[in-house]
């Protein structure tokens, strides 16, 4: 079914204020939900909007928390997410990266204590509407090997990064994962094989079943041995500079909370003219999608290049949802 | 051939006193040189050394250029390489970047009109010697095509991060595609297939052969998709951050020069109590190596473990180096 984008984002934002957020809160969150789906996010947007109810109903997300700044250094501060919304949170800290970038050309903002942020590129677009170019990651839960091992001891840590142009922001939004369990959940129910491997199975294979890796819960790093050291790194950033937990820690709760995650935002505006920046951009854009394409006619995209082209047909035509997704959802209405 | 890293040192240091590098311009690039042969690296170090001194003699890299404070905003500054010497321009950088975070808590140096900085992970070893975490990436020549492209119109721009720890460095050097060319040689050297593919072949077909990767010049990105936006983000980030060349402009040089660097520091003193740090730091380690692992005792490593161990090795009894590699260095005497 097709949900318009507008009342996509009245049912939800009617459901977080009955579930206790106030103004604006609950318009942020609604809208953070509705873009993500309308970017065609949906694993990370409307598909666990429920999930997200359900968080607050068992106290995992507090609707009543708010940030709190625990430490200033000038262009850096450490915040305490408390417990509340990961998107709200996340928002929160990327708006406040953008003050600091605006004031001091580069801006950091290390928040502890926070919940899932769902879409992680939602914060990288929001950065480069306020004309910033933004590098953020969070941590969490332990749900990838390690380069080497079988079980889960480091996470698939999502970063990303995003640079604004006025003919359409680029935005890279990648976890360190091949493929997410969201992914590999896709093609078991479609009943199709990866396009590369995705994992291992019980005997310690390589495969492209999605099956099999769902069931050995083994899921391959992104560049093997690169992905592994990377998720490591990304995990030890997001803790020593916001003070919070590690992927270890949150490893240790019944829920994966307690997150910690960076923000650091950069004021091009400060380095160059506009039309400088842009075309500098242009540039390297032009030059990126100017090899010579594997299959004739296919184009060379850029990162954010789709997700644009789906927001696009969204706005236009409404966004798709499953139908007992959105049941499940007008459901939770108190 | 085992050389002491001594000799190894007073050798290159003669040859790049007499190319005109004065002190301690020279001892540095030959300490540079040195380490990463001492760590393994010998693509990026010893076996590279030679065609450093004929960049010099071409004019590629200026012996006498020094780099040059271009703008400061307080924490954030742009340097100018002025086309000298690679591994010296990104040795003072990252210097400075320390110093810059020792005083801002972070600080950021983004450098242009550099040359080649060798190996990218001795900047990383030398924040972190500092005490400082690093984050530091270059833009290169244009070596790897984009996702869905065959022919190269993006770089495999390295990133580095760097911890500090007291029982030794946490420390990633990985570039964006899958095995550098470098490796490739090795493997074709060797008559030795790549553990996973690493590119194409002539068919358009992922492949473990070298050969036929060297040939059609399609080198895999490291996570396919993944790797090649990434790249495109590092190349945007260094070109706009330091105002200098992008991929694409230093591929219309006859060599590859003028690259453009980021150097971004965070001194954790500011942050933690020493012990804490190191306790943080430690217990991620930990539950990242306490992964069940593949095959029965074998050792999860994070980055860094075994280049400290390769150090340890060659303090001892020397460096590794190819006859004729060694005998090329000592023609360049002059």
């Amino acid at each position: 079914m097709l949900i318009p984008a507008e009342q996509m984002n009245s049912t939800l934002k009617a459901i977080l204020s009955s579930e206790g957020f106030k103004e604006p809160a609950a318009e942020r969150i609604a809208h953070i939900f509705t873009s993500s789906s309308m970017d065609g996010y949906h694993s990370h947007g409307i598909n666990r909007f429920a999930e997200f109810v359900k968080n607050c109903r068992k106290g995992v997300i507090d609707p009543g928390a708010d940030v709190s700044l625990r430490s200033s250094f000038g262009h850096v501060e450490r915040w305490d997410g408390q417990g509340g919304a990961g998107p709200l949170n996340a928002w929160k800290s990327m708006n406040r990266a953008v003050e600091l970038a605006k004031k001091h050309v580069l801006g950091c903002v290390a928040l502890s204590n926070t919940n899932h942020w769902m879409r992680g590129g939602s914060y990288g677009w929001q950065a480069a509407a306020s004309g910033c170019i933004a590098i953020c990651f969070t941590n969490t839960m332990p749900n990838m090997p390690p380069w080497g091992g079988q079980t889960p001891t480091t996470g698939n840590n999502p970063i990303v990064i995003a640079l604004p142009r006025s003919q359409g922001h680029i935005v890279i939004d990648m976890s360190l994962s091949q493929f997410s369990y969201g992914k590999l959940h896709q093609h078991k129910l479609n009943g199709t094989s990866l396009p590369f491997p995705g994992g291992y199975d019980h005997e310690g294979d390589l495969t492209t079943d999605p099956t099999a890796i769902i069931a050995s819960k083994r899921i391959l790093q992104t560049g093997y041995w690169k992905g592994s050291g990377l998720s490591l790194m990304i995990d030890l950033l997001a803790a020593t500079l916001s003070g919070g937990k590690t992927t270890a820690e949150i490893g240790t709760y019944d829920a994966e909370t307690n997150l910690s995650q960076v923000f650091i935002c950069i004021d091009p505006s400060k380095l160059y003219a506009n039309e400088a920046y842009n075309q500098l951009v242009n540039s390297v854009l032009d030059f990126y999608r100017s090899a010579l394409p594997e299959k004739e006619g296919q184009p060379i995209y850029f990162p954010g290049e789709r997700t644009a082209g789906r927001r696009a047909i969204s706005a236009k035509i409404g966004i798709e949802v499953k139908e007992p997704i959105w049941e499940g959802i007008r459901a939770l209405r108190k």
